[in-house]
Protein backbone atom coordinates (compact mmCIF):
# COMPACT_ATOMS: atom_id res chain seq x y z
CA UNK A 1 0.00 0.00 0.00
CA UNK A 2 1.47 3.25 -1.12
CA UNK A 3 0.18 6.56 -1.49
CA UNK A 4 -1.07 7.87 -4.83
CA UNK A 5 -0.39 11.38 -6.35
CA UNK A 6 -4.35 11.93 -5.63
CA UNK A 7 -3.76 10.95 -1.81
CA UNK A 8 -0.29 13.70 -2.08
CA UNK A 9 -2.60 16.83 -3.80
CA UNK A 10 -5.80 16.03 -1.48
CA UNK A 11 -4.09 16.06 1.23
CA UNK A 12 -1.79 19.13 1.28
CA UNK A 13 -4.79 20.67 -0.09
CA UNK A 14 -6.52 19.84 3.00
CA UNK A 15 -3.64 21.12 5.26
CA UNK A 16 -3.94 24.39 3.19
CA UNK A 17 -7.34 24.63 3.58
CA UNK A 18 -6.95 24.19 7.58
CA UNK A 19 -4.42 26.99 7.73
CA UNK A 20 -6.44 29.44 5.79
CA UNK A 21 -9.09 28.41 8.21
CA UNK A 22 -7.64 28.95 10.93
CA UNK A 23 -5.87 32.36 9.94
CA UNK A 24 -2.23 30.93 9.46
CA UNK A 25 0.01 30.75 6.67
CA UNK A 26 1.93 27.61 6.20
CA UNK A 27 4.31 25.17 4.50
CA UNK A 28 2.98 21.41 4.42
CA UNK A 29 5.07 18.35 3.34
CA UNK A 30 4.37 14.60 2.38
CA UNK A 31 6.90 11.63 2.16
CA UNK A 32 7.08 8.13 1.21
CA UNK A 33 7.85 5.61 3.35
CA UNK A 34 11.46 6.12 3.15
CA UNK A 35 11.07 9.96 4.01
CA UNK A 36 11.73 11.04 0.24
CA UNK A 37 9.26 14.05 -0.48
CA UNK A 38 6.63 13.01 -2.59
CA UNK A 39 4.95 16.62 -2.68
CA UNK A 40 5.24 19.89 -0.90
CA UNK A 41 3.16 23.27 -0.87
CA UNK A 42 2.97 26.22 0.49
CA UNK A 43 0.75 29.61 1.62
CA UNK A 44 1.90 32.82 -0.32
CA UNK A 45 3.39 34.74 2.63
CA UNK A 46 4.06 31.63 4.93
CA UNK A 47 7.34 32.08 6.87
CA UNK A 48 10.81 30.94 5.37
CA UNK A 49 11.52 28.90 7.65
CA UNK A 50 8.90 26.76 7.57
CA UNK A 51 10.09 25.20 4.07
CA UNK A 52 12.54 23.55 6.04
CA UNK A 53 10.90 22.46 9.13
CA UNK A 54 8.00 20.91 7.09
CA UNK A 55 9.87 18.60 4.76
CA UNK A 56 12.10 18.02 7.91
CA UNK A 57 8.90 17.20 10.03
CA UNK A 58 7.85 14.71 7.74
CA UNK A 59 11.28 13.17 7.27
CA UNK A 60 11.73 12.84 10.83
CA UNK A 61 7.91 11.22 11.03
CA UNK A 62 9.08 8.92 8.52
CA UNK A 63 12.25 7.50 9.35
CA UNK A 64 11.44 7.18 13.06
CA UNK A 65 7.74 5.98 12.67
CA UNK A 66 6.99 8.07 15.29
CA UNK A 67 5.03 11.94 15.34
CA UNK A 68 7.56 14.66 16.18
CA UNK A 69 5.62 15.10 19.26
CA UNK A 70 5.85 11.83 21.03
CA UNK A 71 9.35 12.09 19.72
CA UNK A 72 10.28 14.96 21.22
CA UNK A 73 8.97 14.37 24.88
CA UNK A 74 11.97 10.64 24.71
CA UNK A 75 13.93 13.50 23.98
CA UNK A 76 14.18 16.11 26.61
CA UNK A 77 17.41 16.49 29.07
CA UNK A 78 17.23 13.29 31.00
CA UNK A 79 14.93 11.17 28.31
CA UNK A 80 15.93 8.40 26.82
CA UNK A 81 17.05 9.50 23.37
CA UNK A 82 18.20 12.73 24.78
CA UNK A 83 20.69 13.62 21.95
CA UNK A 84 18.97 12.56 18.86
CA UNK A 85 18.34 15.94 17.81
CA UNK A 86 21.78 16.92 17.01
CA UNK A 87 21.84 13.67 15.12
CA UNK A 88 21.44 12.72 11.44
CA UNK A 89 22.70 16.53 9.96
CA UNK A 90 20.36 17.96 12.18
CA UNK A 91 17.17 16.98 10.16
CA UNK A 92 15.29 15.62 13.67
CA UNK A 93 13.03 18.10 14.79
CA UNK A 94 11.35 17.61 18.01
CA UNK A 95 8.32 19.40 18.07
CA UNK A 96 4.70 18.49 17.41
CA UNK A 97 3.68 18.94 13.41
CA UNK A 98 5.27 15.65 12.04
CA UNK A 99 2.91 12.34 11.81
CA UNK A 100 3.57 9.33 10.11
CA UNK A 101 0.77 8.29 7.79
CA UNK A 102 0.06 3.98 8.14
CA UNK A 103 -2.46 2.30 5.85
CA UNK A 104 -5.48 0.42 6.56
CA UNK A 105 -2.83 -2.63 7.81
CA UNK A 106 -0.84 -0.35 9.96
CA UNK A 107 1.90 -0.56 8.18
CA UNK A 108 4.08 2.64 7.46
CA UNK A 109 2.99 4.36 3.93
CA UNK A 110 4.61 8.09 4.41
CA UNK A 111 4.57 11.21 6.92
CA UNK A 112 3.08 14.88 6.53
CA UNK A 113 4.66 17.80 8.36
CA UNK A 114 3.72 21.27 8.50
CA UNK A 115 5.18 24.34 10.00
CA UNK A 116 3.92 28.17 9.98
CA UNK A 117 1.92 28.27 12.88
CA UNK A 118 2.29 27.10 16.25
CA UNK A 119 2.41 23.23 17.81
CA UNK A 120 -1.01 23.37 18.05
CA UNK A 121 -2.32 24.58 14.95
CA UNK A 122 0.59 22.96 12.89
CA UNK A 123 -0.54 19.68 14.38
CA UNK A 124 -4.64 20.31 13.35
CA UNK A 125 -3.85 20.83 9.71
CA UNK A 126 -1.37 18.14 9.28
CA UNK A 127 -4.24 15.86 11.38
CA UNK A 128 -6.93 17.51 8.81
CA UNK A 129 -4.70 16.15 6.15
CA UNK A 130 -4.91 12.49 7.26
CA UNK A 131 -8.14 12.47 7.89
CA UNK A 132 -8.55 12.11 4.13
CA UNK A 133 -6.33 9.51 3.56
CA UNK A 134 -6.69 5.30 3.63
CA UNK A 135 -5.41 5.72 7.53
CA UNK B 1 3.40 40.63 -9.32
CA UNK B 2 4.07 37.06 -7.40
CA UNK B 3 2.57 33.79 -8.11
CA UNK B 4 -0.55 32.54 -6.54
CA UNK B 5 -0.96 29.23 -5.24
CA UNK B 6 -3.38 28.91 -7.66
CA UNK B 7 -0.62 29.14 -10.17
CA UNK B 8 1.94 27.13 -8.52
CA UNK B 9 -0.95 24.36 -8.46
CA UNK B 10 -1.89 24.65 -12.07
CA UNK B 11 1.70 24.33 -12.82
CA UNK B 12 2.71 21.43 -10.87
CA UNK B 13 -0.09 19.83 -12.91
CA UNK B 14 0.99 20.66 -16.24
CA UNK B 15 4.46 19.96 -15.61
CA UNK B 16 3.62 16.49 -14.27
CA UNK B 17 0.95 16.25 -17.10
CA UNK B 18 3.69 16.56 -19.77
CA UNK B 19 6.05 14.05 -18.11
CA UNK B 20 2.90 11.60 -18.44
CA UNK B 21 2.74 12.55 -21.85
CA UNK B 22 6.22 11.71 -22.81
CA UNK B 23 6.32 8.84 -20.28
CA UNK B 24 8.33 10.22 -18.24
CA UNK B 25 8.23 9.97 -14.45
CA UNK B 26 9.06 13.85 -12.75
CA UNK B 27 9.88 15.82 -10.15
CA UNK B 28 8.49 18.89 -10.50
CA UNK B 29 9.79 22.27 -8.26
CA UNK B 30 8.68 25.92 -8.46
CA UNK B 31 10.19 28.98 -6.30
CA UNK B 32 9.26 32.25 -5.31
CA UNK B 33 12.03 35.35 -6.68
CA UNK B 34 13.83 34.61 -3.67
CA UNK B 35 14.33 31.10 -4.25
CA UNK B 36 11.80 29.47 -1.49
CA UNK B 37 10.30 26.48 -2.42
CA UNK B 38 6.76 27.13 -3.10
CA UNK B 39 5.73 24.36 -4.17
CA UNK B 40 6.34 20.50 -5.33
CA UNK B 41 5.18 17.43 -6.71
CA UNK B 42 6.69 14.11 -7.70
CA UNK B 43 5.08 11.05 -9.96
CA UNK B 44 4.87 8.01 -7.77
CA UNK B 45 8.20 6.40 -9.17
CA UNK B 46 10.22 9.02 -10.27
CA UNK B 47 13.69 8.32 -9.05
CA UNK B 48 14.93 9.87 -6.17
CA UNK B 49 17.88 11.85 -6.93
CA UNK B 50 15.09 13.97 -9.20
CA UNK B 51 13.55 15.10 -5.60
CA UNK B 52 16.71 17.23 -5.09
CA UNK B 53 17.82 17.84 -8.53
CA UNK B 54 14.23 19.42 -9.60
CA UNK B 55 14.26 21.79 -6.33
CA UNK B 56 18.12 22.99 -6.91
CA UNK B 57 17.36 23.91 -10.56
CA UNK B 58 14.45 25.84 -9.56
CA UNK B 59 16.89 27.44 -6.76
CA UNK B 60 19.48 27.80 -9.59
CA UNK B 61 17.46 29.82 -11.55
CA UNK B 62 15.86 31.98 -9.55
CA UNK B 63 18.71 33.07 -7.61
CA UNK B 64 20.44 33.54 -10.62
CA UNK B 65 17.84 34.92 -13.18
CA UNK B 66 18.56 32.49 -15.95
CA UNK B 67 18.08 28.83 -17.08
CA UNK B 68 20.17 26.37 -15.68
CA UNK B 69 20.87 25.67 -19.58
CA UNK B 70 22.80 28.89 -19.87
CA UNK B 71 24.31 29.00 -17.26
CA UNK B 72 26.01 25.46 -17.57
CA UNK B 73 27.53 26.93 -20.84
CA UNK B 74 28.76 29.68 -18.69
CA UNK B 75 30.36 26.97 -16.49
CA UNK B 76 32.70 25.03 -18.83
CA UNK B 77 35.97 24.75 -18.07
CA UNK B 78 37.67 28.12 -19.23
CA UNK B 79 34.20 30.51 -19.30
CA UNK B 80 33.34 32.48 -17.72
CA UNK B 81 31.54 31.52 -14.67
CA UNK B 82 33.72 28.27 -14.27
CA UNK B 83 33.75 26.79 -10.39
CA UNK B 84 30.31 28.35 -9.60
CA UNK B 85 29.04 25.26 -9.53
CA UNK B 86 31.23 24.34 -6.91
CA UNK B 87 29.60 27.54 -4.58
CA UNK B 88 26.52 27.87 -2.37
CA UNK B 89 26.44 24.51 -0.90
CA UNK B 90 26.64 22.77 -4.22
CA UNK B 91 22.92 23.62 -5.30
CA UNK B 92 24.52 25.24 -8.08
CA UNK B 93 23.14 22.53 -10.88
CA UNK B 94 24.49 23.30 -14.47
CA UNK B 95 22.23 21.50 -17.02
CA UNK B 96 19.07 22.44 -18.52
CA UNK B 97 15.36 22.17 -16.43
CA UNK B 98 15.62 25.12 -14.03
CA UNK B 99 13.66 27.68 -15.70
CA UNK B 100 13.09 31.49 -14.21
CA UNK B 101 9.97 32.78 -14.43
CA UNK B 102 8.90 36.48 -15.34
CA UNK B 103 6.12 38.18 -14.81
CA UNK B 104 4.50 40.83 -18.09
CA UNK B 105 6.23 43.45 -16.66
CA UNK B 106 9.62 41.34 -17.32
CA UNK B 107 10.29 41.41 -13.53
CA UNK B 108 11.56 37.71 -12.20
CA UNK B 109 8.49 36.46 -9.99
CA UNK B 110 9.76 32.98 -9.45
CA UNK B 111 11.88 30.00 -10.95
CA UNK B 112 10.42 25.95 -12.08
CA UNK B 113 12.65 23.06 -11.87
CA UNK B 114 12.01 19.73 -13.36
CA UNK B 115 14.48 16.35 -13.23
CA UNK B 116 14.00 12.72 -13.85
CA UNK B 117 14.19 12.33 -17.68
CA UNK B 118 17.01 13.78 -20.22
CA UNK B 119 17.82 17.07 -20.25
CA UNK B 120 15.88 17.74 -23.20
CA UNK B 121 12.48 15.73 -21.54
CA UNK B 122 12.91 18.27 -18.09
CA UNK B 123 12.84 21.30 -20.05
CA UNK B 124 10.03 20.12 -22.22
CA UNK B 125 8.21 19.41 -18.79
CA UNK B 126 8.96 22.57 -17.63
CA UNK B 127 7.95 25.15 -20.65
CA UNK B 128 4.56 23.12 -20.44
CA UNK B 129 4.38 24.61 -16.93
CA UNK B 130 5.25 27.47 -18.22
CA UNK B 131 2.85 28.10 -20.80
CA UNK B 132 0.28 29.16 -18.47
CA UNK B 133 2.10 31.25 -15.99
CA UNK B 134 1.76 34.78 -16.92
CA UNK B 135 5.00 35.67 -18.78
CA UNK C 1 44.85 -8.14 18.06
CA UNK C 2 42.31 -7.02 15.89
CA UNK C 3 38.58 -7.74 14.53
CA UNK C 4 38.75 -10.56 11.97
CA UNK C 5 36.01 -10.35 8.93
CA UNK C 6 35.02 -13.75 10.68
CA UNK C 7 34.24 -11.85 14.25
CA UNK C 8 32.32 -8.76 11.96
CA UNK C 9 30.23 -11.35 9.86
CA UNK C 10 29.38 -13.56 13.25
CA UNK C 11 28.95 -10.21 15.63
CA UNK C 12 26.44 -8.39 12.97
CA UNK C 13 24.42 -11.90 12.80
CA UNK C 14 24.40 -12.22 16.44
CA UNK C 15 23.06 -9.11 16.62
CA UNK C 16 20.48 -9.13 13.86
CA UNK C 17 19.93 -12.71 15.74
CA UNK C 18 18.47 -11.06 18.89
CA UNK C 19 16.84 -8.61 17.06
CA UNK C 20 14.43 -10.77 15.61
CA UNK C 21 14.48 -12.95 18.76
CA UNK C 22 12.45 -9.82 20.75
CA UNK C 23 10.69 -8.94 17.50
CA UNK C 24 12.40 -5.61 16.92
CA UNK C 25 13.32 -5.01 12.99
CA UNK C 26 17.40 -3.19 13.43
CA UNK C 27 20.35 -1.75 12.29
CA UNK C 28 24.02 -2.76 13.68
CA UNK C 29 27.36 -1.76 12.63
CA UNK C 30 30.84 -2.81 13.59
CA UNK C 31 33.74 -0.39 13.39
CA UNK C 32 37.97 -1.03 14.47
CA UNK C 33 39.86 1.16 16.40
CA UNK C 34 40.01 3.93 14.37
CA UNK C 35 36.08 4.91 14.23
CA UNK C 36 35.78 3.22 10.25
CA UNK C 37 33.06 1.34 9.48
CA UNK C 38 34.40 -2.74 8.79
CA UNK C 39 30.17 -4.05 8.63
CA UNK C 40 26.48 -3.36 8.59
CA UNK C 41 23.71 -5.15 8.30
CA UNK C 42 19.98 -4.17 8.41
CA UNK C 43 16.59 -6.21 8.82
CA UNK C 44 14.51 -5.56 5.82
CA UNK C 45 12.23 -3.01 7.46
CA UNK C 46 14.20 -1.52 10.29
CA UNK C 47 13.56 2.63 10.43
CA UNK C 48 15.45 4.13 8.11
CA UNK C 49 16.73 6.31 11.08
CA UNK C 50 18.51 3.24 12.69
CA UNK C 51 20.79 3.07 9.13
CA UNK C 52 23.18 6.13 10.41
CA UNK C 53 22.37 6.04 14.42
CA UNK C 54 23.57 2.75 14.29
CA UNK C 55 26.82 3.49 12.27
CA UNK C 56 27.55 6.51 14.44
CA UNK C 57 26.75 4.92 17.84
CA UNK C 58 29.69 2.66 17.25
CA UNK C 59 31.76 5.76 16.09
CA UNK C 60 30.81 7.82 19.04
CA UNK C 61 31.86 4.43 20.97
CA UNK C 62 35.12 3.62 19.11
CA UNK C 63 35.97 7.04 19.13
CA UNK C 64 35.36 7.84 22.73
CA UNK C 65 36.10 4.68 24.15
CA UNK C 66 33.03 4.75 26.53
CA UNK C 67 29.57 3.31 25.28
CA UNK C 68 27.35 5.55 24.29
CA UNK C 69 24.81 4.97 27.65
CA UNK C 70 27.76 6.52 29.48
CA UNK C 71 29.14 9.23 27.67
CA UNK C 72 24.99 9.92 27.76
CA UNK C 73 25.26 10.85 31.13
CA UNK C 74 28.35 13.09 31.37
CA UNK C 75 26.20 14.84 28.53
CA UNK C 76 23.42 15.88 30.29
CA UNK C 77 23.06 20.01 30.98
CA UNK C 78 25.83 21.01 33.57
CA UNK C 79 27.65 17.52 33.45
CA UNK C 80 31.45 17.67 32.72
CA UNK C 81 31.14 17.16 29.02
CA UNK C 82 27.58 18.84 28.27
CA UNK C 83 27.61 19.88 25.08
CA UNK C 84 30.06 16.95 23.02
CA UNK C 85 27.00 16.04 21.55
CA UNK C 86 26.80 19.66 19.28
CA UNK C 87 30.39 18.93 17.63
CA UNK C 88 32.12 16.03 16.07
CA UNK C 89 29.36 17.28 12.78
CA UNK C 90 26.17 15.83 14.60
CA UNK C 91 28.01 12.02 15.02
CA UNK C 92 28.36 11.92 18.81
CA UNK C 93 24.64 9.88 19.78
CA UNK C 94 24.46 10.09 23.48
CA UNK C 95 22.04 7.47 24.12
CA UNK C 96 22.41 3.55 24.68
CA UNK C 97 23.11 0.99 22.01
CA UNK C 98 26.94 1.75 21.33
CA UNK C 99 29.21 -0.35 23.07
CA UNK C 100 33.45 -0.56 22.84
CA UNK C 101 34.88 -3.59 21.91
CA UNK C 102 37.96 -4.45 23.76
CA UNK C 103 40.50 -7.39 23.36
CA UNK C 104 41.75 -9.93 26.38
CA UNK C 105 44.42 -7.45 27.10
CA UNK C 106 41.89 -5.34 27.49
CA UNK C 107 42.68 -2.53 24.14
CA UNK C 108 40.35 -1.20 22.15
CA UNK C 109 39.94 -3.21 19.17
CA UNK C 110 36.74 -1.43 17.83
CA UNK C 111 33.19 -0.95 18.66
CA UNK C 112 29.28 -1.82 17.89
CA UNK C 113 26.30 -0.01 17.56
CA UNK C 114 22.88 -1.09 17.19
CA UNK C 115 20.00 1.07 16.51
CA UNK C 116 16.42 0.18 15.55
CA UNK C 117 14.53 -0.87 18.83
CA UNK C 118 14.34 1.38 22.24
CA UNK C 119 17.62 1.80 23.68
CA UNK C 120 17.23 -1.08 26.57
CA UNK C 121 16.61 -3.27 22.97
CA UNK C 122 19.19 -1.86 21.26
CA UNK C 123 21.86 -2.61 23.99
CA UNK C 124 20.42 -5.90 24.28
CA UNK C 125 21.03 -6.60 20.65
CA UNK C 126 24.57 -5.52 20.50
CA UNK C 127 25.85 -7.18 23.83
CA UNK C 128 24.39 -10.48 21.97
CA UNK C 129 26.95 -9.62 19.86
CA UNK C 130 30.06 -8.66 22.09
CA UNK C 131 29.53 -12.24 23.89
CA UNK C 132 30.79 -14.06 20.87
CA UNK C 133 33.53 -11.23 20.53
CA UNK C 134 37.32 -11.94 21.98
CA UNK C 135 36.42 -9.77 24.87
CA UNK D 1 10.31 -8.06 -5.76
CA UNK D 2 12.55 -7.25 -2.91
CA UNK D 3 16.69 -7.84 -1.85
CA UNK D 4 16.11 -10.24 1.25
CA UNK D 5 18.54 -10.23 4.06
CA UNK D 6 19.83 -14.05 2.43
CA UNK D 7 20.73 -11.59 -1.05
CA UNK D 8 22.77 -8.80 0.43
CA UNK D 9 25.01 -11.26 3.01
CA UNK D 10 25.76 -13.53 -0.02
CA UNK D 11 26.19 -10.93 -2.24
CA UNK D 12 28.58 -8.78 -0.17
CA UNK D 13 30.44 -12.24 0.11
CA UNK D 14 30.89 -12.79 -3.28
CA UNK D 15 32.01 -9.34 -3.97
CA UNK D 16 34.85 -9.73 -1.39
CA UNK D 17 36.03 -12.90 -2.36
CA UNK D 18 35.98 -11.48 -5.71
CA UNK D 19 38.41 -9.04 -4.32
CA UNK D 20 40.37 -11.29 -2.40
CA UNK D 21 40.96 -13.82 -5.39
CA UNK D 22 42.54 -11.00 -7.37
CA UNK D 23 44.41 -9.58 -4.44
CA UNK D 24 42.89 -6.02 -3.26
CA UNK D 25 41.28 -5.03 -0.08
CA UNK D 26 37.71 -3.68 -0.59
CA UNK D 27 34.68 -2.46 0.63
CA UNK D 28 31.33 -3.15 -0.96
CA UNK D 29 27.83 -1.81 0.27
CA UNK D 30 24.75 -3.10 -1.36
CA UNK D 31 21.70 -0.47 -0.84
CA UNK D 32 17.68 -0.93 -1.61
CA UNK D 33 15.59 0.95 -4.11
CA UNK D 34 15.61 4.31 -2.28
CA UNK D 35 19.78 4.36 -1.81
CA UNK D 36 18.82 3.29 2.15
CA UNK D 37 22.30 0.93 3.09
CA UNK D 38 21.04 -2.67 3.56
CA UNK D 39 24.20 -4.07 4.12
CA UNK D 40 27.95 -3.36 3.96
CA UNK D 41 30.94 -5.23 4.58
CA UNK D 42 35.21 -4.40 4.32
CA UNK D 43 38.29 -6.66 3.95
CA UNK D 44 40.50 -5.67 7.05
CA UNK D 45 42.69 -3.56 5.41
CA UNK D 46 40.67 -2.04 2.59
CA UNK D 47 41.82 1.47 2.26
CA UNK D 48 39.56 4.14 4.54
CA UNK D 49 38.10 6.29 1.85
CA UNK D 50 36.55 3.01 -0.09
CA UNK D 51 33.90 2.74 2.62
CA UNK D 52 32.43 6.20 1.93
CA UNK D 53 33.16 5.24 -1.89
CA UNK D 54 31.30 1.96 -1.99
CA UNK D 55 28.56 3.08 -0.35
CA UNK D 56 28.16 6.86 -2.05
CA UNK D 57 28.76 4.23 -5.36
CA UNK D 58 25.49 2.00 -4.23
CA UNK D 59 23.57 5.42 -3.39
CA UNK D 60 24.54 7.19 -6.45
CA UNK D 61 23.63 4.10 -9.16
CA UNK D 62 19.79 3.54 -7.16
CA UNK D 63 18.55 7.09 -7.04
CA UNK D 64 20.32 7.59 -10.81
CA UNK D 65 18.90 4.22 -11.91
CA UNK D 66 22.10 4.02 -13.97
CA UNK D 67 25.73 2.46 -13.38
CA UNK D 68 28.17 5.00 -12.41
CA UNK D 69 30.43 4.51 -14.86
CA UNK D 70 28.19 5.13 -17.19
CA UNK D 71 26.94 8.37 -15.65
CA UNK D 72 31.04 9.64 -15.83
CA UNK D 73 30.50 9.81 -19.18
CA UNK D 74 27.32 11.91 -19.05
CA UNK D 75 29.09 14.34 -16.66
CA UNK D 76 32.34 14.86 -18.22
CA UNK D 77 32.95 18.65 -19.46
CA UNK D 78 30.63 19.51 -22.12
CA UNK D 79 28.27 16.09 -21.53
CA UNK D 80 24.63 16.45 -21.15
CA UNK D 81 24.57 16.08 -17.15
CA UNK D 82 28.25 18.00 -16.72
CA UNK D 83 28.10 19.41 -13.17
CA UNK D 84 25.76 17.03 -11.14
CA UNK D 85 28.73 15.38 -9.96
CA UNK D 86 29.22 19.09 -7.38
CA UNK D 87 25.08 18.51 -6.73
CA UNK D 88 23.59 16.11 -4.37
CA UNK D 89 25.52 17.27 -1.17
CA UNK D 90 29.16 15.35 -2.83
CA UNK D 91 27.60 12.22 -3.03
CA UNK D 92 27.19 11.50 -6.51
CA UNK D 93 30.49 9.61 -7.29
CA UNK D 94 31.18 9.47 -11.51
CA UNK D 95 33.54 6.71 -12.02
CA UNK D 96 33.20 3.23 -12.20
CA UNK D 97 32.24 0.49 -9.67
CA UNK D 98 28.71 1.46 -8.49
CA UNK D 99 26.04 -0.78 -10.29
CA UNK D 100 21.86 -0.71 -10.13
CA UNK D 101 20.39 -4.27 -8.87
CA UNK D 102 17.08 -5.02 -11.01
CA UNK D 103 14.76 -7.66 -10.55
CA UNK D 104 13.80 -9.92 -13.10
CA UNK D 105 11.01 -8.09 -14.18
CA UNK D 106 13.60 -4.90 -14.78
CA UNK D 107 12.48 -2.86 -11.76
CA UNK D 108 15.14 -1.45 -9.91
CA UNK D 109 15.61 -3.24 -6.56
CA UNK D 110 18.78 -1.60 -4.82
CA UNK D 111 22.23 -1.13 -5.94
CA UNK D 112 25.75 -2.25 -5.25
CA UNK D 113 28.64 -0.33 -4.56
CA UNK D 114 32.59 -1.68 -5.14
CA UNK D 115 35.84 0.66 -4.02
CA UNK D 116 39.90 -0.32 -2.71
CA UNK D 117 40.80 -1.35 -5.98
CA UNK D 118 41.23 0.06 -9.80
CA UNK D 119 37.60 1.21 -11.23
CA UNK D 120 38.52 -2.15 -13.53
CA UNK D 121 39.00 -4.38 -10.37
CA UNK D 122 35.75 -2.52 -8.31
CA UNK D 123 33.69 -3.19 -11.62
CA UNK D 124 34.78 -6.52 -11.39
CA UNK D 125 33.98 -7.60 -7.80
CA UNK D 126 30.68 -5.81 -8.13
CA UNK D 127 29.72 -7.92 -11.40
CA UNK D 128 30.86 -11.16 -9.22
CA UNK D 129 28.56 -10.05 -6.89
CA UNK D 130 25.63 -9.44 -9.54
CA UNK D 131 25.61 -12.75 -10.79
CA UNK D 132 23.86 -14.12 -7.35
CA UNK D 133 21.16 -11.69 -7.76
CA UNK D 134 18.02 -12.52 -8.98
CA UNK D 135 18.38 -9.66 -12.02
Amino acid sequence: MTLTEEDVKRSLQLALDKGAEIGIPISVAITDAAGHLLGFSRHVGAEIVSITLAQDKAYTAAVNRISTAELGKLCQPGAELYGLQHNLGGRMVIFGGGIPIRGTDGVLIGAIGVSGGTVEQDIACALAALDSLPN
